[in-house]
């Protein structure tokens, strides 16, 4: 058994990683902890576990973790990930970290996107990204693994084979994305009360969003070219999923046959994407619970517009999910192990 | 014209009366305050005005008010409303004050439940309850009308007739009732940010919540015996509306031909209430958006439980409507004005 | 007062008909009609009437409203419209339809795309365009007044004046829309039973929609070239509003400033389009029971992608408000009459 | 591996079931049917399952279950079950039925209130209501399982004790529910049409209701005295999730303290039931997705009304987790299995 600690146990994918984890075979869950002084009862965050769990999540402590734990997981706010991470990567734990902190390797755009100093930047080099799909062979080797941000992982699915087999324009990138409000977090916040979302929708930092930059470097790394994207995230009346639709031109010449197999290619082997026929398009509803991705594409014959459509549940493929996949490779676990069902 | 003033605009009441009373014919909006200090466009909260329309809502001055308005809305928290209130009134205004402060006749009950000092005790007495199927002829002749709460709105015209007409026990009286989030108002407040409220469900303040007094004062006048009440509220995930399911029982020899002459003969000539043949019940759809209180009965021959089931939106029946209402008792306009389509 | 009659009052566009005329000073409500055999009270379809109201939905009869209406409003759904329109057409009525079997001029195209022979073919020369913003001087002299789709009005006033204006290339618009579900009508299907819509989401008819070509003729007139849009409906877990996001092609040398003063000449004047500063975005909640088009752009100075948002109520601005609003152009009436507040 | 076919596994209970059984250890699904003639992949019901599976839901054959499953769980609508039940039990099989057709043993009760003949009467003798928590040891024994409906699951879990006990009246019990949609199943239904409920609520089949009998029949035999119950439900706009307030009359003497103690004696060491501490009551949010009932209770020292809140998942202890809970005591496995997490 793997020995895990989660620090940052009560936000909404906090939550969400102990409950998987819970039902991982290979894993126990030593050490969950929190900011807040008293002790918080598992089953306030996880309903579903037995009665009997005595299980609790405890006010942080590094030195507890540091004894008990092989795996550490981060589930704490963008700025304030790093030190922490740091921290435990250089006591020689396996640190799988959900905050933005070291996704981005360029520090200075990190630093002009986050509006904090990133005091950690020797560290930026041992980061992997943690999108399986694409980094599998560095996420087995390293031992800070910086997890992807949801709207990413939702676009970089339904982008990269494209553009990596030169089926696109690496021009004219459209992302029109729409997401759950689970995505905003636990914080208080006006936006996101009850009567300011419920039966309401609109778009919101347009062009400004901060997980733009971090989805143009891995998109750029891919196509070997500085990618520029027009990305536009909308708030759904609803709590969990992203569904990001794409629109990208075709280089001359393309068949829609040709996108098809590339994304077979791409995903015929992979655990967690599913690819439609062409035509047919995913919801939500196919995703919500589960770590997949799937995605769906159409183009007419004559035409150069191609649009590709994904869907994640952004708790789960957007987060944990995609944290305890992550996992799973670093330890040479199956991929799957507590991910289905 | 009568010119009128709301204190409060920007709250889910005040902007809900903002619009109703751009539809009034009699009524001229003179002045609209708020708290904070820069100016907000009307368009802001009523959406559907004219894009000609300049009216703004700007930092409160009582001197402005003073000298423009002959009717003045107090859309203000409880425990603020009452030292405002006074002042309106002995200006010699009409005031119609939307909080509890002058609800409840009995001041150390109200300091018991409101947890402040009633600072305007006097003025208790010259305050009227403005529910206008029970307090009518009173409220023509008030400058203070205490627009009732949403929960007592709902509560009282379902049980104020029978208990009038002695059909059902004064003891016993059940009321299990479930508002929509706008309720809560528009504060911050963790429970009702859109996750926590999103496809979930619950009781709150179980025979706790503040409205209770206000509903036994105002059963205890029409029954003439002190009434004691069970009530449950609870928060359904959507924002408007308040459906109530009362439980009574009713008296030896009543039958249901009883409670349905009881309830016609109080509200054949009533403009917004409306009363269903016995074992049809309404639904929130019927009254979202109006001023009207829907009320359904029923009663097995054989038993001596009585269910009556109403319904009100609780921002216009619950609140401004029936703040608009009590304006044309008032003032002589006919009762309908501004409040019907 | 102008005499009214709605065919096929009882739908959800139609009850929002009926809703707005009744509020509206200049207009009777002369006959309200529905294919099924017993009279339907209208407080069942408009529950703000007044209990005094004695108004009824009756089966269709041609006599009666040729009898009694001078404007007949038609609320049918396509296919079958064509016929009842032509026959009050030729009787001399004005006819305002709102659905699609006048909307384009090109018979062999609706053919295409609705699956039906055009019964009156000669018709279509007679009809106009009931977008208002665009042909309201053809529809101050028409008696066949086809009213826009949804989708095409929230699309082609965030499109058309940009490219009357030649602001944007004419190839490679996307048009990425989400609308709640009343957009589907009252008919049952199981796509839109609550279990199915409720907390999901998804694109539906990706470029098969039958709001395309409508779209595409009136915007072709616009360009002065054949125009090929990219269309992509999703459906939202809600039940009124349309937001549209669109992305287009900003010609060389053409800034952010050019968009500007081209939206602000369509429509500084015009009562019921609200155009947004650069960079702030509109929200359904903005519109939802109105009849406003609010629209809000976007663009980086070196990007040529510039994004534009509309948001209007599919059943008001999409549907029955700009009904009226054809109406009171029609009628010489001021062009807000009944749509305020 | 115990072999377990499901018949009718495309309704809402259905894939729950499949789902709850593809995370039991102990448990082979070995046969899914359906009435429709063309196969359904197992990720169009369960979205989570491996993109290796190959398992289908295939058109019914009674051989092929007869010759592959032990267990045979049915998912079929009332009155349809009885005639498969009754098959499957002679032919030797654990019948674990989810309709209602062997849960009332008093035929002519049954046939009242569903309006059929049954047609099984013979077979009402062996079937043992599925209860866990009052019958576990009959479960133990019955190869014909009638598994609760899922009003009576909640409503009977937080008054059975209190009536063995002899603490409250067997009078005057009021049972308000308010259910989620999944409750009326998948049919297509135009009161449970998206627009139809989104922000709506009200009560339906008010004392009415077909689990009525079912009610009374479970809680006579715990009382010992006919019980005559009030039952008014509701249709709350979610998806799952009931939650149920009771309004029960206290014997004389009865204290807080004896209700505590009642709900302790019975559930302390039930694993699926969860009692607070007094004056705290659940949401739905704290069982949805498991297979709990939490239960919350209240009453004021000097009133003698109580007030008792239960919660379920109506889909899982309210249907197929309580399904699996009694496959769990009818195989000698231990009960959480597959249950928790």
């Amino acid at each position: 058994m793997l020995s895990c600690a989660i620090v940052g146990a009560t936000g909404y994918t906090g939550a969400e990683l102990v409950k998987i984890l819970l039902r991982h075979p290979r894993v126990e869950l030593a050490v969950l902890t929190t900011r807040q002084d008293s002790a918080i009862p598992l089953r306030n965050l996880v309903p579903g576990v037995s009665k009997k769990t005595s299980l609790e999540v405890r006010k942080f402590s590094f030195a507890q973790i540091q004894r008990k734990a092989d795996v550490v997981f981060l589930t704490l706010p963008h700025t304030e990930a790093m030190a922490v991470a740091a921290r435990f990567f250089r006591a020689g734990k396996i640190v799988i970290d959900l905050s933005a902190d070291f996704r981005i390797r360029n520090a200075a755009l990190y630093e002009k996107w986050y509006g904090v100093k990133h005091r950690e930047r020797k560290l930026l080099g041992e980061a992997v990204y943690g999108l399986p799909e694409l980094y599998r062979e560095s996420i087995r080797r390293s031992n800070l693994i910086a997890n992807p941000g949801c709207y990413p992982t939702g676009a970089c699915l339904g982008i990269a084979p494209l553009l990596r087999d030169g089926l696109v324009e690496p021009t004219s990138i459209v992302i029109d994305a729409k997401s759950g409000v689970s995505g905003a977090g636990k914080k208080l916040n006006p936006a996101t009360q009850f009567c300011e979302v419920d039966e309401n929708f609109y778009a919101y930092k347009v062009n400004r969003h901060q997980h733009t930059p971090e989805m143009e470097e891995v998109l750029s790394e891919v196509a070997g070219v500085r990618i520029h994207l027009t990305f536009v995230p909308h708030l759904l009346p609803l709590t969990r999923g992203i569904l990001t639709t794409l629109y990208m031109k075709k280089r001359p010449q393309v068949r829609v046959a040709d996108i098809r197999k590339s994304f077979e290619r791409a995903y015929a082997d992979e655990p967690f994407v599913r690819v439609h026929k062409e035509g047919e398009f995913p919801a939500l509803r196919d995703v919500q619970g589960t770590n997949f991705c799937d995605i769906g594409f159409s183009s007419s014959p004559d035409e150069d517009e191609l649009i590709v459509i994904t869907a994640i549940d952004n708790l789960i493929k957007g987060a944990s999910g995609q944290a305890v996949q992550n996992l799973n490779i670093r330890s040479g676990f199956p991929e799957e192990e507590g991910l289905l069902g």
